[in-house]
Parts: structure tokens; C-alpha cells; sequence
């Protein structure tokens, strides 16, 4: 995770309210703009850019679904105090590549005159863990299966009595994110943490807006890889021929590639951002997902061919490349997978209606 | 070859125009609208495309490197006349995606009082051999082989004599655009049939059009490919399912994942288009070598894929599909090849300046 | 198909016995030699060897089902007379590689005091259609729909009455199979034409030779082509460097990729042939499977590639290249699909039994 | 790096004397046994087979170029003390993709009577430093240029004065073999501390040996991650469904294209192991290239795949999957690249004769 004195940066910079409406102080940017942001900090830092993309999310999320009130009190505490945000899906049991359903249950609180509720459940990858203000905690009323009528989310504060941690996350890349598993015990939250009607969460075209901001990422990722490899092929000189890497056809070959994938990945990326606004939910899945395909396809085979044209030195900690290649290929695993996303946009071409993610308790597309 | 009728529906229609400037009579097309066009007859049919697209070609050669008397005689010959232009270049012995040479000579005529010049030479692929009114012969200068100091293009017309044809062209794709291979035996054209100065055809940014325009073709052919597929799989019902063959998951994974790379390879030839008139000569290379190398993988891919959806009914000739295949597979080996463009790509990330082709007598990049 | 001259050189040669077992006087190839044979044969012919392997299948459904009598009957029409067998099964509201179904009916004959049967249906891609002496066709007993229970392969005589052919065979490749649709009508045939008890053609073995002797030919077809790809890039010299396309690295890369992943091809194709004997019905169709694919991918790659090697001359038909690739795309549409030998290899690795084909009435697998 | 338990281990179990002849008391094992035990152990620990194999190669370096003494002398140090070997080949300004080229100098020691040695110079990617008791270091004779007149290899004891280490080994993977840089700064070493003669050491088919036994290392990566793969989709149940995630089509098809491709490399491995005997310099180095090649690209595809379905947990470090990736993507860029293997190959196939590597001072093949 960024440190501290990062997210002040990115704090006083107004990036924590990327996605926060104008109206409520935040730079309210369009979804074109927005992208760039997240693609550009990810060529610093993947960690980073993931961890404000589940912020921005959780902001949209608020901005769609909650009510005047919350949106004063939490973009408040934003742009005001600068306080983060994660979001909570995960969970040991099931894989949302395969069907989105929530085990973690939250119910009326029945103690005393209290409105309000409890949450109870594991959750897995838990990114910010130990490091925001609030938790978008995805739920399901009472336990109930049909998510159409019982996803929840609320919004669980880090110092709510109840929440443990393993406080482990020892993984291939994305260290920094710090995403280890969470218990929730009896949790208590007031009535307003929870955001909107039941279901509502996968109607209203946010939901989508993560996959299109990792592949935002991705992008970064890829990009600062290959200007490494481009930068290093330029500068390094090898005996007996006295020549640049640079001037190898293969390198030549393998870099141009490269070059050319990105830029067809970047191209698409950008044009899904830019058609993004005038979407609607289902139209806003396939952008996503076309841009999370191809970004993902491109930026695994570009981190891995990155090592391969720099060779041994490649896998050195003390050049990019390695980090690059760990942080993509841990990043893209994020739902929906490649599988998933082939079937989507397939089914798209082919007249046949489907959502980003397959529901539990709605019929299967 | 389209027939006599549809040479005249597109003459008809202003198309033979469609790189003629408006000055001259001809729709003056900018890049963007040429290259949608393209596409779109592409769609229809490569053959035709590929025809027009080569004349247009020459048109364009004529607007940079002709004089105002040739571009006033030529152009009209096409906008009121409906005649058509072909360019004769590749040789026998000679392998342009190594090193763009010509053998066949230009020389100064002897005879008499002449101030023309005699044509000697072979050429193979000549697109519209027996078809076209005038053809754009790439000769060398007193058989000179710098061609930086000796390339000339010569606009010979059909009717000359001294041309001589093999009349064979049994090839697996494009069988249409008939392009056989030509001997030419002292052919005399007059002084202003020769276009420019020697050399200035591989310095005036049109050569790169060629490959722009090559990718329109080979991306219409996969669009419609697609759209074959697409259709069929919805209408398609097998027993004893009972269910259209659209309704697989693994057909619609790989449509899918045609869809997704289409859209990609169209997004880059849309951008290179988009960027045509404002790029120079080196610019025009990158960018029409980004097109033609993602339009090639693409449709390459498409086309055969499409066939492997639909099953061993895609074999048929009464379906679309498998002469998409043919054509695709014999367009794309029109110059520069895939590696040449990899290697060009690949040395403009790099820093290395490089043009579209190796010119012989140039320095090789 | 093969000239009459060709067949009766097979003949002579003992190769349409292949199949039959040496004490019916055929060759009993073991299976290795079996497959080396028909791969053989497809490096010179595609479509022959395809024939000599739809016949050799059918010889082995009549070694494996037949009685003694039947036996006799049968082997010696080959072995002394040189008659072809062909097999019928495709039909066109079924996709086989989906579910094996077949709608063509066969019926006890009620007429008069026969034992016999009638066969009424239509069959797709009916290989050698008018050029064989009999047809084995898969047929549903009594329109059935439980194939382990009701399939029954007839072995049909070509001069029977209520045969129908529409002669049509108009494709991208494998066009010398004749490979047209034909209406049986109230064909009758005798008891003893009907190999073994319903279901049992799915049962013992056999129907898994089918792919195997089809990766032989792929494999046949791409060794064939690179070799040609190879002996042009030694002999093809360009000007103006004047040096053999050999000598160019991305050629040789080309070739290299080629050569390598050819040469694992064919080592997966023997190491199949070799565990044949030894090895029951459902490890069949995994070695089946694994040969298939593999050659299956290998082939498309190299058919494509070796046109690209070559450049614009590997379009020309008076080279093997192009037909290799059209030969190719075609008959790797025979079933199994690539997708369907992917998960049934998937399924084997994952200790999930299943057949080479889902059969329409059992379980799905 | 193996713990020394663990080398005493393998000792104890005769594994340091793999290719010691077992005149000399080694297990003297045949090639295909050999590359079976380096795969076995890398299924474990890749990082333990690749140190076994860079100590067996400077073994199968002493059988080939060693005096009868030298033998004697260093064979014993192995099997009855259990000594461990390494081999220092690279060098920081070199590339050996490129250039086999060695710019450490070894000269006469011109001090008093001495008869020896000295050596001067920087190592890369010392496997073993610190932990081996001799080290075979690749120098030039005089610093001369000619590697086929000038290369030597010397046996360095570790104690030897003038040794040091930067101690920096911090890479992506294959972090176990502990690789840092190395300079020698004046070691003295005697007189039979040189193996044969000056450039023997690329002419006795031994250098080929590195590549094969790469080979069999990144074989057992692959096949142990996809092992835990296989085991992973067996027991993990998802919910809603309740069915192992093996049941899943997509699964099936990824886990289906790993093997089928894994056994293919791995058949072409055991074929050129057991071919190597009876091949000489060229043909092993063949053998060793395709085995290589094969195995790169699968075990590279394999890894990556294996964490892509295992999903999320894939890339946690307490799963074997995530250090598999890393170490393949690490140890696949030991020489030679694919690049340079791809155009050995295809150069053999084209007849171009070529070894294994460019030697500086040969003439380029």
C-alpha cells in the first residue's frame, strides 16, 4: 500500500475525489479522464492505482445509490479529511468468475430500539485492510440466495467492534495493496451505512466500472514495462560487436510487438472509457469488458516478453520488469475472467442478452 | 475482376474519383472516408476493393509528382472517362519486402527526333493486367540500381505496343483482381507519361498508402467473414438439443474473442486514417504498418476461425466463408510482410529511424 | 478421389487390405505402421489417403462386429476384387461434434417373408459417394433416439435402389474426396448387411480411429507443405543482395518454429499409434484426441505459415502450398472439434471419465 | 541453494555422481536417464536440479577434456567427498545469446618457477558462489579474441585468494541458486587446473548438454504446477453450484491445452535425450534445441495458466504455482534464447550448418 505521505499527496491533489461529484467538492471527472488517472498512476505504482480505483469505486457506488444525506457525510469525509475507502467482495466459498453471490450475511439488529444492522461473514482479498476509514462490505439480507433481491452493501467503518484479520497477504504481486482475509463478528453499523435497495447494487452500472479501471491498470503496468525494455535496449552495449541491443532485429521484432498490441489495447481502453457516460448497464459490461480482455491478454504477454528481450538482468529486483510481470499477473485474476469476458462479449455479438456477471438467483446467461 | 457493370456503378457513383482532388473533379476523399470506403467495398468484395484501391493509389501518386498539364489530362481521364489505373511493380527476381528495387529499365528513346523513353522489363503481379487503360510501370532509370537517383514511374497505356502478357493467374485468393505477369519489349511512351523526378516515389509519403489501404481490405474481409459466422450460428439449429449453435459457450467464447480483437484491429486503422494527412513520410509508415500488421493477425485469424465455428458446412463455396479465407491469406502477402513491419514498429519505439522500405542503394536501416 | 489407375495400384499393393487382418489376407497392419502408412500417403494426396482411411475404418467395424460369415464376405470383395468401402455418417440437422445422433432410420423390412431391413434418411459429406462399392451407414434402429441402445451401422451396396445423390461437393478443400449429401430412400438391404448388436459401433474401439488416422493426415499434409517451403527458401535466389531466401534469420525462424513444433506433432501422433493395441476404448480416444489436436493446430500453423514464408509465388496453384492449406482447413473439421478434444483431454487429467463423443441418450459427460 | 542436508542427501544417494563414469565411481547414467532424474528433482525443487546440473556438466566436462590425473583427482573429490562443482560463464559486458565470447583472461604466472596460472576478471549469475568447492571458470587465454584458439576453462578452488562476491542475488525467481557477481582479482591456480586444450571446450558436444538439462528443469516446473492444478480443481467445491471447480467446461479446456502441450514437450525431450549418445556436436546441439525451445514455451504458458485457473488463491506463496511462474520466467532465459534456437533450427532444416552458439572469432553462421 501507498504510504502515508503518498495518500496525503493524492489527497491534496483532490485524486481521492477522482469520483466524487463536483457538487460535492471532488473533481467529479468524466470516465475518459478518469481512466487516464488511474493508467497513469499505475505506471508509478500498480498498487497504488488499484487501491484508489476501489476507493473511486466505493465513491461511485455512493453516488448512485445513497441517499442525499450519506453522500454529504461520506464524500465529506473524503475530500475533507481525506479519508479512504476499500471494498469488500470476496469470499472464501465462492468465485465470482463463476456466479456473484454473498454468504456474509446482515441482519436487523434485534438488540434494544436500534434501526440498525449486522454483519456477519469471512471475506478474502480484502484490499486496504488495516488501512481506510470505511469498508464497502457486500452482504446479503438474512442470508437470503437470491441476490437480485438481497445484495447489500454496507458501509462498515475500521474501528467497528467486531472485525478481525488474519493479516496475512504473502502473494506473487499487488504486495502493496495489502488485501489479507477479514472476519466479521456481530458486527454493528446504523441504519445509513447501508446503501440503497436490496439488489440494487448490480443494476446501476457501477459495478462494471471495476473491471474497466483494472484494465486501466493493466495498461499502466504494460506501458512502464516496455518503456523500461525500450530504455534498456537503447542504453546497453554488448561486446564484441560494440552495438546497442537496440539495434537487434530480433529485439526490434519482439519490442515492435509489443508496441503495437499496447497501442491497439490502449486505443480500445480509451474508447470504452469515452462511450462509457451515454452507456447504459449492459452496454457499460461489454466496454468493460472488451478493454479488460485485451488489456490483460496484452499485458501479460508484454510483461512476460519484457524479461525475456532485457534477458538475465531482466529478473533483477532492482529493475522494474520483475515487479511488473508479478504485479499483472496477480492483478488480472480480479473477476470476471478471461473466460468469462470471451463468453460475454460472444454472446453480445451474437444478439444474445447477458449481464457482466452471472447472479445468484438469476437465471444463468 | 468486378465486371464492366460494377467499373461503371463506381465510376458512376464518384468512386474511381475517390482520391482524385475535388479541384480535378474527383471526391477528394480525406483519409478517414478513403479508408471507410475501402472497408466497406471490401465487405462486398476484395477483389474490387483491392482494384480500386490500387488505382486510387496511382491517382495519388499523380497529385504529388505530376505536373499541372499531367494531373489535368490524367484525372480527366478517370472522372469523365470512368478509365482505370493500375500499378504494375513487383518483379521476378526481386523480393520487395527485402529491398524495394526495380530491374525493369527506363531509358531515354534514341530514335529519331524522340524526346521519350523505352520501357524494358518483367513484372509479376500485375493487378487489372488486361483491364485497366494506363498503368503505373516502377522502372530504374538506365537500369541503375540506386534507386534513391534512378526510380521512375511511368504511366504506360494499355494499348501500347510491346506488352505482352502470360495471361496466368491460378492462385488460391484474390483470383479476381487478375494479375498476371507482363513482359515489357520496347515499349515507347512519351516524355510526360514519367511522373516526377527519379526517386521522389519513395519520398513523397504516398508509397506508405499502399499498406493503409491493404489493411481497410483485409478488415472488411474479416467483418463480413464475422458477420457470416454470427448469423449462422444463430440461425442454426442442431438436433438433438433443439438449440442454435449461438447458444454454445464455446462458440460464443470464440466469437468472443473474434469480436474483440476485430474491434481492436479497427480502432488502429481508424487511428492511423485519422492521422494521415497530418504525418509525414516516416509518420505514415509507422502508422500503416500498425494497421496492416494488426489488420493481417487479425484476419488471418478471423477468417480461419470462422470456418472452425461454423463446421465443415464453412467449407462450402456457397457460403462466404471459405473464399474470405482464400483472400485474406493471399492479400496479406502484399509487401511489407509481417516481419518487416514488426522490425519497422519495433526500431520506431526503439528511436531508430527507419522508412517503410529497404530502398536499395540506401543505407539499410 | 484417386483416379481409377490409383486405386487399383493401392489395390495391387496391397494398401486396401491394410486394415484387414493377414488371415483374410490383408496386410493386419499393427497400428504404428497403420498410421505411418496413411501419413505417407497424405504427403503425396490428402484425399486418397483420406479415402484409404475411410475404407481401412470401415474394415476394422467389420473385424471388430462382423461374424465369421460376414467376415469372409466382406475382406475378400477387397482383398481379391479391390472394392472400396465408404462410411456414412454425418447428417444435417445433427452437429456430431455436439452429440453423436443419427436420424437415418433403419427398419426390419415388413414386406412379404424378408429378414432384411429398410433404410430411409440423409446423409452429409457422404466421402466417395459414387465412387465405392459399398457404404457403411450409421444408422438409428427404428429412429431411436438412445444411441447405446438403437445404433446399427448398415453396410449398403452403391447399386442399391433408393440411392439419391444431389453430386454436389463444391469446397474450399478436400474437394477429390467427392464428398456430396445422398437421400436413401426405402433402400433395402439383407440381414447380414448390419454389423453387430445396436450400440456397439460406439463400444469397441473403433470409432476412435477415425481421428487418429485424420491426425495422420494433417500431419501428412503439413510435412509435405514445409517441405516445399523449405526447398523453395534454398532455391530462390533475390536480387539484389543474391542470396537464398534461406539465408534470411526471420525466414529461418519461420522455419524453425515449423520444424519444431512439426517434429513434436509427429512424436504425439506415434507415441498414439504406438499405445493403440494395449490400450481400451477410452484411453483410445484420449491418445485419439491428443494426436488429433495436436496435429490439428500444428497443420493449420504451418499451411498458413509456409504460404507466408514462400510470400506472393505460395498463392500460385502451380505449387502444393496452397492446396495444403485448403486441404488442411477443411479436413480439420472432421469431429471431433478442437473444442471438444480440449475438454475430453482436460477431463482425462482431471480423473473425469468420458468417451471421444458425447452420445445422444447417455449421461453427458 | 539445496541445504547442505540436503546435499548430503543427494550425494549419499550417488546424485553428485550422476554423470560421473562409473569407472571412476559415478552412476555414469546414459543420457535419458540422466534428463529423467534432473526432471524428477526439478518437480521438487528447481533450484536444487539446477545446481545438480551445472555441477554434472562440469563433470561430463571433466570426462571429456581431462587428463587421466585430472580425472582421478576431481571425480574422487565428488564421490568420495561429496564436493560440490559450479560453473561461471557469464560476464557482465557479454551478451552469450549473441556472442559466445570471454573477456576474463587467463595468463601464465610469470612469478618465480611457477608453472600456473592466473585469472582476472567478473563473473554474472555465479550459480553456487559461496557454496561449491570448485568453480569451472570460463576464461580466454592472453585475452585473446578468437574463442576457438583462446577459450579455457579452469577449475577454481572456492579458498582460492583473490575471490570475491557482491553477494547480490535478488531476482525473480531461482533465488535458491544464490547467483551473484563474482570478481577474480589475480587468482592463482596450478598448472592442472586447466581442462585440454585451448577451444576444446565448444568442439566436444558437452555445451550442449546445458541446454538439455534446462530442459528437463523447466519440464518438471511445468508438470508439478500443473499437478497442483489438477489437485486444486479436484477438491475446491464452489458455491452456489457445490461442484469441484474440474466440473467446469473452461477449466477442462485450459487444463485439457496444458497437457496436451506439456506431453508433447515432454516426448520431444525424452526423444532428444535418447538420441544424444549417438549424435555428435551439431546434431546434440540440435537435439538440446528443440528440447529447450519446446519446453520454454510450454513451461512459460503452463505456469501462467495454472495461477489463471486456479484463480485468486493461485498467487498466494503458500501454493506452489506462484514460485513455478517465477522460476520458469527466471530460468527459461539462460542461453540459449528462443530466438537464436528458433534460427538453429530452422537452419538445420534449411541445411544451413550452425552450432549451438555464435563463437567470437568464428566465422557468423
Amino acid at each position: 500500500m501507498a504510504s502515508l505521505t503518498s495518500w496525503r499527496a493524492l489527497w491534496r491533489d483532490g485524486f481521492l475525489g477522482a469520483a466524487v461529484p463536483a457538487a460535492h467538492g471532488g473533481l467529479g471527472l468524466d470516465m475518459a479522464t478518469y481512466v487516464a488517472v488511474i493508467r497513469t498512476i499505475a505506471r508509478g505504482c500498480a498498487n497504488t492505482a488499484m487501491t484508489v480505483h476501489m476507493h473511486s469505486t466505493v465513491m461511485r457506488f455512493i453516488d448512485a445509490l445513497g441517499s442525499p444525506a450519506q453522500k454529504r457525510r461520506y464524500f465529506a469525509e473524503v475530500v475533507e479529511r481525506g479519508r479512504l475507502f476499500g471494498s469488500w467482495g470476496s469470499e472464501p466459498a465462492v468465485s465470482l468468475s463463476r456466479t456473484l453471490l454473498m454468504e456474509t450475511v446482515i441482519r436487523h439488529d434485534d438488540a434494544g430500539d436500534s434501526d440498525g444492522y449486522v454483519v456477519d461473514g469471512v471475506k478474502h482479498f480484502c484490499t486496504m485492510a488495516l488501512g481506510a476509514s470505511y469498508y464497502m462490505v457486500w452482504c446479503a439480507l438474512d442470508g437470503g440466495g437470491d441476490m437480485a433481491k438481497c445484495l447489500v452493501q454496507a458501509l462498515v467503518p475500521a474501528d467497528a467492534s467486531g472485525i478481525a484479520t488474519d493479516g496475512r497477504w504473502d502473494t506473487l504481486g499487488m504486495r502493496a495493496t495489502f488485501s489479507p482475509s477479514v472476519t466479521l463478528t456481530g458486527v454493528r453499523v446504523p441504519a445509513d451505512a447501508v446503501l440503497g435497495a436490496p439488489g440494487m447494487a448490480v443494476q446501476v452500472g457501477v459495478i462494471e466500472v471495476f473491471a474497466l479501471g483494472y484494465a486501466a491498470i493493466y495498461a499502466g503496468i504494460a506501458e512502464a514495462a516496455l518503456a523500461f525494455a525500450v530504455d534498456y535496449a537503447k542504453k546497453r552495449i554488448v561486446r564484441p560487436e560494440n552495438v546497442a541491443v537496440a539495434m537487434d532485429p530480433t529485439v526490434q521484432r519482439h519490442v515492435g510487438e509489443m508496441a503495437a498490441h499496447l497501442d491497439a489495447a490502449l486505443l480500445v481502453l480509451g474508447e470504452s472509457a469515452a462511450g462509457w457516460e451515454r452507456a447504459d448497464a449492459l452496454e457499460r459490461g461489454l466496454l468493460a469488458n472488451k478493454a479488460k480482455y485485451l488489456t490483460t491478454e496484452t499485458a501479460l504477454a508484454v510483461t512476460s516478453k519484457v524479461i525475456q528481450v532485457v534477458g538475465g538482468r531482466g529478473a533483477y529486483k532492482e529493475f522494474p520488469a520483475e515487479r511488473a510481470l508479478r504485479d499483472v499477473r496477480t492483478a488480472t485474476l480480479m473477476p470476471p475472467t478471461v473466460d468469462r469476458m470471451l463468453e460475454a462479449i460472444g454472446k453480445s455479438a451474437l444478439g444474445v442478452e447477458t449481464a457482466m456477471f452471472n447472479v445468484a438467483g438469476a437465471p444463468k446467461t
